[in-house]
């Protein structure tokens, strides 16, 4: 048999393709409620990534409360005023003129967690390298991001974010990592490009000048 | 228009949640080449993740020369026989009967790199989360994993690596991370579920386990 017989046909590629091309970060949403079915999909692809030793040490907390989303989009605001002082000038005013978080807007906030103590103190694959956890749960998070934008529905991931008051706010316990915490919806629109690289914040690196051959450094020849 | 006028049609839609069900971490490999322009698809649709004030912090290294296979095969084997020893009974047996790596068999191993310097001292959203950087490196991971899938392409992530020793290996500077070291070609087959889980090793959780709504621990009404 072919060694490419595993291969998707040319539409199930192009689906995979264009939630990679056409996912992005999204910060302005309509109001409109996500359907439970669809949420359920969303969170099950997340829930199939893989993880180190099938520890699958990610949890999912669904924030819809009103008064959660205020404390949060509280706690992003003190951290944006800080985050705000690194950037003078030019950058500053642009910084400032950007939209950062959705959170009260979108329907939907979802924080994702990993709990490295989940399987116990020895899980296949992660002695050596103790992070592993907190890899497969951004492996997961990806997931649920694709999964998101075919179902046409936005998500903004917000790191401006105090992550010791998070935890306080949704009373996640001491040793529970809070990885990620995103807003979902409906998004007004899906940009063209990211909304850094249209406002002219940071360029798209050309992806020839990011790899090497065998050693770090060695560039390959061009073909 | 319709709040979901973004979604994908249902083939579509398929091709992305066929990638994320059908996706495995392989481990044994048919030795023929990797094309280029497959692997050049790959790594773009890596590349094409979103990253944390469009930081694209990552590195990829592709790695084919025999010689720093063979020596990252060796770390692997001195790490092994240390993780090896975490387990006894038959758990150490199960352990012992498990392939963990693919490093000389697979055509092609990458190793990708988070870069925490890149963009300069102060990245937007990073200057609270730090890690957001390896972070958005595991997404393009992702991304890479599953676009090898819809290519018919395996992808193993092998983690039990002395880092230390990986660095040194493949001449990676200091400041930079090496996040995943992966084996990549044509698989002999895609098992229909994750190995660990066929071979007993662990279980999968049902995903309603690990939701949460509003507050951590608080579980959802079923439905």
């Amino acid at each position: 048999m072919h060694k490419s017989r595993h291969q998707f046909s040319a539409i199930k590629k192009e689906g995979l393709y264009d939630a990679i091309y056409k996912r992005r970060d999204v910060r302005e949403f309509l109001p409109d409620p996500v359907p439970k079915d669809v949420l359920a999909r969303v969170l099950n692809a997340a829930h199939h990534a893989g993880s180190v030793g099938f520890m699958q040490p990610w949890n999912f907390i669904i924030i819809q409360d009103e008064k959660i989303k205020e404390g949060v989009y509280q706690n992003f605001l003190s951290a944006n005023q800080q985050a705000a002082q690194r950037f003078s000038g030019d950058k500053g005013d642009l910084y400032n003129s950007l939209k950062l978080e959705g959170i009260l807007e979108s329907p939907i906030n979802i924080c994702v967690t990993c709990d490295s103590s989940r399987l116990g103190p020895h899980v296949l694959g992660k002695d050596t390298i103790p992070e592993t956890d907190v890899f497969s749960t951004c492996c997961a998070i990806q997931n649920l991001w694709l999964a998101a934008r075919v179902e046409g529905l936005g998500v903004g991931w917000v790191s401006i974010l105090n992550v010791n008051q998070l935890k306080e706010g949704l009373q996640i316990p001491k040793h529970i990592i809070p990885v990620a915490y995103l807003c979902m919806g409906y998004p007004q629109e899906f940009l063209d490009r990211p909304m850094l690289e249209k406002t002219g914040w940071a360029k798209r690196i050309p992806v020839e000048e990011l790899i090497f051959t065998d050693l770090w450094g060695n560039k390959p020849e061009r073909d």
